[in-house]
């Protein structure tokens, strides 16, 4: 195995062990890291006790400081999300609120440069649901990654919808087999990778404190 | 000066020359590519006749090839965008709507990889506005651009909104003494260069056709 | 026939006569109305020259006056709308563009009450689309509809998407006998005629003008 | 007092007694329906124990059956919520999740006509932040609360967000002063009483039942 490490944050609202269809179709994109030689974790968000808020560390029993040091331990972030009403999930928005502490935080910035500690790593999303509203989720998903400091390669993201008022989800719904699916699963599995290994080799060098120096002058 | 070329299309509804408040903004920023030696063209989509469609060229006139040829060109692509509604102007989804050929026109891919066109080439956003919706619509267009093949580096936007039922704007209002924007626009400036010059030397090697071929078989 | 007018903007980016599945779902619609003894006119957005820019009449060949018009004229309106990468096609931003002037205008306000012309009319929405972004269009249509005045009943939208990658859409991929589209219709075509009807019966009577004095005294 | 009844539901990430701008401008709000002789109730989300699910009560100490309690005894929901990166925060989004079951529950539905509870009820909605996204919060609350069966009137929100990037909050940036958000607070408050007031003399007929049957008819 090789130094690259995945993290898979599944955002079901259900607990292990219930089945969850994101999961099904983030097993499929895990087969195809394993085949790069990526190491690989999956956590379901929902098993941890998350408090509201927007710091680091809520206390009184908050667990998102073990996320956070998953978090901060990959190489690749992947957010697989299922949809509810046309939109992401309250814990997919959960990890936004509690990421927000990279703002202010000097603990979550480089020393030198204030880099967020998530410079130089790669996020990418996956969506499952059965009915509609992929884009949405993938589009929040992705844009909040970029805005805390994740790197988006192209084609970064796959999903599964079924038919509008159906009742079949991935799992039973053939996702399994969808051609369309699986073709993005791969072409998001080897463009995180790349992308991954060539900031790993060639980080970003942006020093933000020089130019937030650079900015106070500009606007005197 | 490099061979890094930066194209920012001015998605404003004025034509030339009417007072352009992204314009104003959009200034700022090539002003910091040429200190980074990057070639910069700014052009306004509302003073070319775009037709209504999503093919490469709708004939009669259409003027949508003329800009394709620019996007074609450039290394860094710029999105400079108003807000109307809290919602980004019809202009900017003329743009993603004339560039949802790269899914279907060979023309417009790699023959071997079949890689969009747009691969290896780098995506930003700035946004101007008097009230409100400057994460709406960058969210909208960042996760557009990378959906069509460009890659998104972290901190990739900036934006000035002035306050709610204001009348004040960018040029009238302090834009170009806000700190944080500018700050941003630097940020931005940094990481787009950077990004597309590490793309140009280490150009993503996936095979889009030998994965779509691998898609196939898993679909059986 | 009552005296109740329907006014569906279809606003596919084809024009006529070219083949609009969105028309297709919208003529099952007006089938509806028609039952309900409602007067009912179909417009392609794209068979009209309508200019880029915020006012009432661009001038120039602006054909938006025709459209303005037609608006002013119906008790209901309708939204009918394609999905371009998940998102709402650029012919309908252009009617939320043009709508901006009834923040601006006399003309498009009520002498006395300062309401918007689009007080007490109706709006709904339609979507078709191949793959996803319903949801995503359904919101941005409603939310605008009610910001420059429209009121939304219950239940006031309804769509077809076919599956994610498919080639399918709405009239060659089963749509018109798809139960939960039909249903969705009947919904929103009995909802936005009782409301509309109550709503002429029983006009809102706000007085915006009144309310603007005494915001100005709240806020000193 | 009347017999009309504004729930509005503070989506603040603070638990009572910390201070939140949300509630600031909710407590404006509130002021002005009493003025109208309309009974008011404010609670915060985060107070309550709210399990992640879409049931109606997911069990082990979950306390959203008190919340659902409210929701069906109000005429009027405001949903007051402030902004995170742009986006709705998980509290909002989790109010979705759990009416998510109105589609599903019998017991959510009129016996006889298959109504949601929801039917005949009004929604508005209220933001805050620092920064920007009022109009996405709104997009989404308005959208969600109208597909969950609520009406909405014209003019059904208001906002304050203070300067990007800035420091200042609606309590200590002037929100209280603002004349376009007590402007904004008017309109609402007035035409969501005027709708509510309608509605409950004249309660939405349609028979979603029968319209089910005739829509399975329609399909075959």
């Amino acid at each position: 195995m090789s130094d690259l490490r995945a993290l898979i944050i599944n955002c079901t609202l259900k607990k292990t062990p219930e089945l969850s269809n994101t999961e099904a179709l983030a097993n499929k994109v895990i087969t195809e890291y394993h085949k790069l030689d990526v190491n690989t974790e999956m956590i379901r968000l929902a098993d941890y006790n998350i408090k509201h808020g927007t710091s680091s560390d809520e206390g009184d029993g908050d667990e998102w400081p073990q996320v956070l040091e998953k978090i901060r331990a990959c190489d690749i972030c992947i957010i697989a999300s299922p949809i509810w009403l046309g939109h992401s999930p309250s814990t997919v928005q959960q990890i936004f609120e509690r990421m927000d502490d990279v703002f202010y935080n000097k603990e979550l910035k480089d020393k030198e440069t204030r880099q967020f500690f998530t410079y130089n790593k790669v996020a990418g999303a996956l969506v499952t649901g059965n009915e509609d509203g992929a884009h949405a989720v993938v589009s929040h998903v992705l844009w909040s990654m970029h805005e805390i400091g994740f790197t988006i390669p192209p084609n970064a993201n796959s999903y599964w919808v079924g038919m509008a008022g159906g009742d079949k989800n991935y799992t039973d719904g053939g996702g399994e087999k969808h051609v369309y699916t699986n073709k993005n699963n791969l072409y998001m599995v080897h463009n995180t990778v790349y992308m991954a290994r060539l900031l790993k080799q060639h980080p970003i060098p942006t020093n933000l404190h020089e130019l937030d120096i650079m900015a106070k002058k500009m606007s005197k």
